[in-house]
Parts: structure tokens; C-alpha cells; sequence
């Protein structure tokens, strides 16, 4: 019988932590049809269905830049890997249908946090109907999350980046900058969350908009889309250098978050509207002649109209006042202050 | 113009890492008439070819467990990486086709040490005829690097672990432990590298079977398949585990590495063949009736015979002596002690 001592490292053994993963992970039966091969063997195999394409998309999430496991409770850890991820499948009007976890853990991480984590994940891939494939896991001093997510999209009906026209009229979908305000205020208390806080819920459990994005597309109404992941200054500018144009956003028309009153002295909505990452919102660009067919809403999520592509490839922020200036590219950034920022609230000490 | 503080820091911007990798990636035209859309937008589009299905595999590859990035040439990463994330598509008897590459880097690696690791890396992409499909960047304090390569294989003919049946005879590509053999004289010369040394090749640049898979699979003739990558006496298990059944391995038969007359007072071809990761040869099985069918070499390599599949589920090595016993467990885990060493031979500090 193996002592106390050999079952803890047990319970770090790799083939031990994979079969808690693929015990963890409920079999999908729609989506299980086309993956043809899970968790156990290689590689996994898959087949998109006929007359679609695979999507692939990738990304980090990783402790002390996306997340800080003393902060964030391990579920919306799980869950968020998930969804983000996926987001850039929603981004291009695709739908998820598996996806490969990547983990790296401390020994310290191996037990509830683990399970915490793997609910979250679950969780995520119950609702986005993306079950996982395979992935690796490997030990490490800090936790590592690496999600690849594989979709389908039908042949030719990708929305791109790169189709926005000058005279094409902006949209977004739902609110800017929720998700930025819950981490501001996150980074105020040290960490201490209440998870019934509502004002926390976006950068917790954020949600991709698959539904919104495949009816955007059904209706045929995007010259060009992409997933807000990073802020409105930052990925405006990715979608305008892929098309080759610019764009004027009216302050007036952004719709940032609701701050609560007595956050109104710290916080300003059109900043985080402006700036804020996380959201996972979709941008879009509508050709001026289909601008009476755009819906209010799709899959019960306001759209807004929020400025107009232009020719000369500045972007500019229209102020209250009537005056038209460049807006900063202040979004998230890896490499930027903002990581510093978010690790300077951890505990005062500059880990970069 | 920007101050040369500006450009240092201009240098690790996450936009320009990425133009960077795409400039590095060479357009490979047969491939990329399948990569519908690569590096750029929110996901990459593939399509597999008609009658064929994906093979989707990844693999982490970190500073500190698999690599040393003082220690190890960054060109010899670059191939690496992308070279054992293959291997696991050559396991399954598939092609490569695409990949997708997540970086995180300190600003202090992202100069001369990303060029060579960016070289490595196209080589490795040209010869084993896998472009690069897109991926995440984003900094961290240590190198981490994660691959995951899609590939295709026609439908139905993957070659799994869970053929085996008691019976068949177990066969490797190549050398074992050679790999083994090269990283352990690194460890002994505290990273000093002569990359012209002859016995530090299959650890530094190892060559996934791509070839000798597909002859194999052609030939009808492996019952089940994978690559070795974490050892014969860990990898074995898996496949036995995977396919119900147990084996005995023949010490006499083992292929192992050459060893240089004056390394042989410290180290053991058997031991270097039995429990050595990193080769990415092929382990796989036959049917009895179709041994004579096996050619000596496929695509230059050789194939060796080096045990049998029993019906008992125990791993056994058949000594010289005529005598059996258990094989032990003793290839890579990165939760084992192997990590540990790999790590207390750095600098005498363990850092797990």
C-alpha cells in the first residue's frame, strides 16, 4: 500500500493528472461525433463536416500577466481559458467543436485548486458545446494555461478583418470595458472577491458571442469582424491596418459600463469604454446601404453604433465638444505598462 | 525618431513580434494552397484534403524542464520545438500541415536569441513541410513555448496505441537513447556546447519518422504505433496500457546508443536505450504472421526487434542471463526526479 508521502506524488504523476482531465471532461454527444478521437493516444483526430473549414485559434493565459491564483477563484480560471479562447473562433462567425488544454502546475496546485479549475473548465465546455481533444501537462513553479481551440466555418463565410470600407459604419456589441472596471476594482481590494458581485462577473466568467456573431453573418451584414479582446484603441487599429482604412469613434455614442455611484469619483466610463480589454464584445463594420437592416439586438445583446471607418487611416476619438482628436493606443498590451500595472497591484513588487 | 530607449522597447511590442515571426516564416506553396488564411486575423482557416481527416496534437516547451535557453543553442529550440510536436502526428502515420507557435519571452530574449530560435524554427518548418498558421504572443519572465501542429490523415487510417495483441512483436526505428546520451554530456560539461560534436545531434536537432511512418502504414503492417518520446520503459507501458496487454523486452536486442570509448566507464547503453526520452523514434508493433514481411530498413532507418506483446499486462526486460523481471518505470515524467536532475545540474539550485 503507497504511504501518505507516495500518494500525494501520486496525484502530480502526469498520467495520473491526464486521467483527471479526461474524467473531468463530459463526453458532448453532438460534437463527439466529429471528434473521432480523444484524450489517450497521440494526437487527437477530428473532421469538420462537409463543405466547412477548420478555424484555429490559440492562447496564453498565464499566472502573474492574465491571471494571479491568489485573486481569481479557480472556476473562473476554468472557464475563462475556455471562453476567451473560443472567442476568436466567434470572431470569424465560426463555431468551437474541441479544444487542446495545455497545464503547467506547481505540485502546490495539484489538488482542490485543480478541481476548482477543471469545474470552471467544464463548466465552459458544457455551454460552448466544445468538448476537449488532447493537450499536455507538464510541472511548473507558476500555473500555465495554453488553450487551442479548433471550429468549423462554412467554406468562404469566415468574417475577416480585412473587408471594413471607408464609409462602412461601426458597431459593437453589448458593453465596453465591464470586464476592465471588475479587474480595476479587483486590483483596489488586494484581491478580495465576492463572486456575487456583479460588477466582477464580466471579468470573471466573460461569454464569447458565438450566437450573435453567426447571426451577424447569417444576415450577411459584416464587411469585417473581430472579437474585442485587448480594448477598442487597440483592436480598431488591428481591424483598420488589416483593411487599410481609419476610423472616427464618437464618445458620445460609446456604451461603457455602468459605474455604480460610488465608483463614479474613480472611474470613468468612456475611459474604460475606450480602453478596457476583456470584454470579448464583437466589432463590427456595416456598408452605409445596409444600415436600415441592421437589428437593435441579436441574441438579446444591444448593437451600437459607435463611429464610421474613414480613408485617411488615422483613428480619432470625436469629443463632446465637437473636436475630432487621435485616440491613444492605451489598450492591453503584454509587453505594456498595463501588465506592470496589473503585477504592481499584486503586492507592490515589480515582478517583470 | 524614436529615442534608442524607444526602440529597445518598440522591440517587444507584441505587434511587432508577431510581423517578426510572420517575416521569418517562409510561404511554402504546396501546403499553403490548404492554409486558407495564416497569421494576421482573429484565428487561422485550414482545410483538410477531401477523404482525409485532422490530426490535432500540442506540446509544451519550457525553460527550466525541457530546455536550457543559456545552455542550449536558440536555434537547436527552434527546431526542436516544432520537431517532437510533429512527432506525435508521425505516430499516428499522418502528415504535417500546419502549426500554430505560443511564444512568451523576456524583453532580454527577444534580440539575437529570437533570430536564432526564429531560424531553427523555419528550418525545421521547411523540412518537415509545415508553415506556420498564427498562435499567441505575450512576455513572461522565463521562455515558454507552446506548438501545436495540425495534420492530416487519410480517413480511417490512423495508426493507434490500442492495436496490440499478445503475440505481436514489438520493433523500434533507429537508435535508443541517444538523445539521452547527448543531454547527459551537456549536463556533465555545464552547458559548454560544441554543436559540431557529433553525439549531441539527436538531442539538439531531433528528426520526427514522418517518412518511415507513412512507408509503415502503407505497408499495412503496424498492429498499433507511437513515437518514443519520453522513454521505452515509460512509452511501452503507455501503448501496452492503451492496447490491455503486457510485453517482454530483450536486452540483447536493444539498439543503443554508440558509446565514445571514453564514456563508457559512465554510461550504459542498456540503461541510455531502456529509459532515455527525447529520440522520437517509433515503437510499434506486428503480427506474427507478418514478420517476414518487415523490410530491414525503411527510409534509410533501421527496424529492430526488441521484444514481444504477452497477454500478462506486466512490462518485463528479459536480462542476458536468460532471466526475466519487471522493467521499471524510469523514463521522463516531468513531475520526477529526472526534471530535478535536469535542474540541480544547472547551477547546483533546485528550482522545483
Amino acid at each position: 500500500m503507497p504511504s501518505e508521502h507516495n500518494q500525494r506524488r501520486a496525484s502530480a504523476n502526469e498520467n495520473l493528472l491526464i486521467d483527471r482531465i479526461a474524467r473531468s471532461s463530459a463526453p458532448l454527444p453532438a460534437e463527439a461525433a466529429q471528434l473521432r478521437l480523444g484524450i489517450g493516444d497521440d494526437a487527437a483526430i477530428w473532421r469538420p463536416k462537409p463543405g466547412h473549414e477548420a478555424v484555429l485559434t490559440c492562447d496564453w493565459f498565464l499566472e502573474g500577466t492574465h491571471f494571479l491564483p491568489d485573486w481569481h477563484p479557480s472556476d473562473s480560471i476554468g472557464w475563462k481559458c475556455l471562453a476567451r479562447a473560443t472567442s476568436d473562433v466567434a470572431a470569424m462567425a465560426g463555431q468551437p467543436r474541441c479544444f487542446l488544454l495545455s497545464l503547467a502546475l506547481p505540485e502546490a496546485r495539484t489538488g482542490r485548486w485543480l478541481n476548482g479549475f477543471l469545474q470552471g473548465l467544464r463548466r465552459a465546455s458544457v455551454v460552448l458545446r466544445c468538448p476537449i481533444a488532447g493537450g499536455d501537462t507538464t510541472s511548473n513553479d507558476q500555473v500555465l494555461i495554453h488553450v487551442t481551440v479548433i471550429g468549423e466555418v462554412r467554406r468562404g463565410h469566415a468574417l475577416l478583418r480585412s473587408g471594413a470600407r471607408p464609409g462602412d459604419i461601426i458597431f459593437v456589441t453589448g458593453r465596453l470595458g465591464e470586464a476592465e472596471y471588475g479587474l480595476r476594482l479587483i486590483q483596489q481590494r488586494r484581491g478580495r472577491i465576492r463572486t456575487s458581485d456583479s460588477r466582477l462577473r464580466k471579468h470573471l466568467y466573460p461569454n464569447p458571442r458565438l450566437t450573435a456573431a453567426a447571426k451577424l453573418a447569417q444576415l450577411e451584414l459584416p464587411t469585417a469582424m473581430m472579437d474585442l479582446s485587448d480594448g477598442l484603441s487597440t483592436d480598431l487599429r488591428r481591424l483598420c491596418a488589416a483593411s487599410g482604412v481609419g476610423a472616427q469613434i464618437e464618445v458620445r455614442r460609446l456604451p461603457g459600463p455602468a459605474i455604480a455611484r460610488n465608483d463614479r469619483a474613480t472611474f470613468s466610463s468612456v475611459e474604460l469604454a475606450s480602453h478596457g480589454g476583456d470584454d470579448y464584445e464583437l466589432l463590427f463594420t456595416v456598408a452605409k446601404k445596409n444600415l436600415d437592416r441592421v437589428p437593435k439586438a441579436v441574441d438579446g445583446l444591444k448593437l451600437t453604433r459607435v463611429g464610421a471607418i474613414t480613408a485617411n487611416k488615422t483613428i480619432e476619438i470625436l469629443g463632446a465638444n465637437g473636436q475630432a482628436k487621435p485616440l491613444p493606443n492605451k489598450g492591453w498590451d503584454p509587453f505594456g505598462e498595463h501588465r506592470k500595472r496589473y503585477l504592481l497591484a499584486e503586492g507592490g513588487a515589480l515582478r517583470v
